[in-house]
């Protein structure tokens, strides 16, 4: 992808941290929720604006590698970047860093649905446009 | 009140004890949403069934007090009472307990409401029956 | 209390809102923690500092009382007050607010411990000037 | 694996549910965590014993797969297997099953480490025995 990638940062919580002093593995899919929807902000689409006009997304995949952790106060954020665009999913890149290196790397792979419940549909261009994707 | 109070048991997860060794304070109320619905299951009430029959409840109050912890592995339960039934509120009583005493009692008070968001409303029989207390 | 309340921005995450469209309640307590976190560094003292230092804080008693709801992408705050100073407690109010009112009053006894188990202590200098409070 | 799987229950809160009715994805990592605990404890291994044994597990992978969904009050449960030994590392597959099929699939990569933190090491057989795997 030429674009520099979205960057979210994160304010983690005392209460994230376990009894090992590292931030408990699920919280990472909460951070990625965050970084996701900071994402498509930043591309000009507003999570609620997504739903008014009838679109959501739903997980469908995601996987992470772990080779560091985090601690309370640690300077982190979320890197993230579009991989793919498909006809009805996309997927994305996030690198979760301290203040010095990657920690966990993740993948996310959403389909797009139509909020009437009708299921799967074709990415509109409303949320390409908030992916950052090249129009069709 | 003269009936045995219902006592609902603790799965404590691993994730909810913090650096300090012990359950971080915000898990409680999640025991007692847990324990509440226990209460009233145990009184034949199923949640469900109460919003389905058009009511809900809301909190509107709660307080703590801990006089000890919980740890990760602790034997644990939340034993339950009415305390108090009014028209439109009620209060229910919470001992959280590892195997040898009471670590936080708390309290709650719940507003009865309608689920067609007209607001409050006099806590109809179906409820009272879910609280055990004696009818009107 | 002479000087303005320290305010904590809130940024609500989608999971802490419930099927009713509301954050649901224990998610206030994570937000009472991070604002008291705020609120010590507002003055200077870094959790970490306090710890490194011997000193520890532990919740003993917290009540809260709801008059309205957050939902997600609510532009909501709380504001912090230092309600009391004890020899080894202090008491931390707390206002809960969206754009255009209060949702939640909460109020909060901490004490001071000695981080190497001794158990309950005198307020130090180093945690009093924390909470903005006259030197004894 | 010729044994049949451990199976874990779920009992899913109602803090867990979102706005569109679902078990918010995290929290399968917390149910992941769970089963893995009750996996090892069904084989004779309690985490405490492990980690008094000077041993831990660090997750290093985890991915999943939704095909489905679970709300509020679903008879849900988690099925355990193990797919993998290695001389460090193992690999745990899980089933999330409601009443009437998979909803979630799973597999997560665990990498043992001495609690001394000396990082990775040989699984023991006190861990190997906890895993129902054939001795070395």
């Amino acid at each position: 992808m030429p674009d520099e990638p979205y960057v979210h940062h994160l304010a983690i919580r005392y209460l994230e941290v376990d009894q090992q002093g590292v931030v408990f593995n699920m919280w990472y899919l909460a951070y990625l929720d965050d970084a996701m929807t900071g994402f498509l902000r930043h591309h000009g689409l507003a999570y609620q604006a997504m739903t008014d006009a009838g679109f959501d997304v739903q997980l469908v995949h995601t996987e992470l590698d772990w080779s560091g952790s985090l601690g309370w106060g640690s300077d982190a954020n979320v890197a993230v970047w579009l991989e793919r665009v498909g006809r009805s999913s996309f997927t994305l890149r996030f690198d979760v860093r301290d203040a010095e290196q990657v920690v966990v790397t993740a993948k996310t792979v959403y389909v797009c649905v139509r909020t009437d419940g009708s299921g799967s549909c074709e990415i509109p261009p409303l949320v390409l446009a908030g992916l950052g994707a090249p129009a069709g």
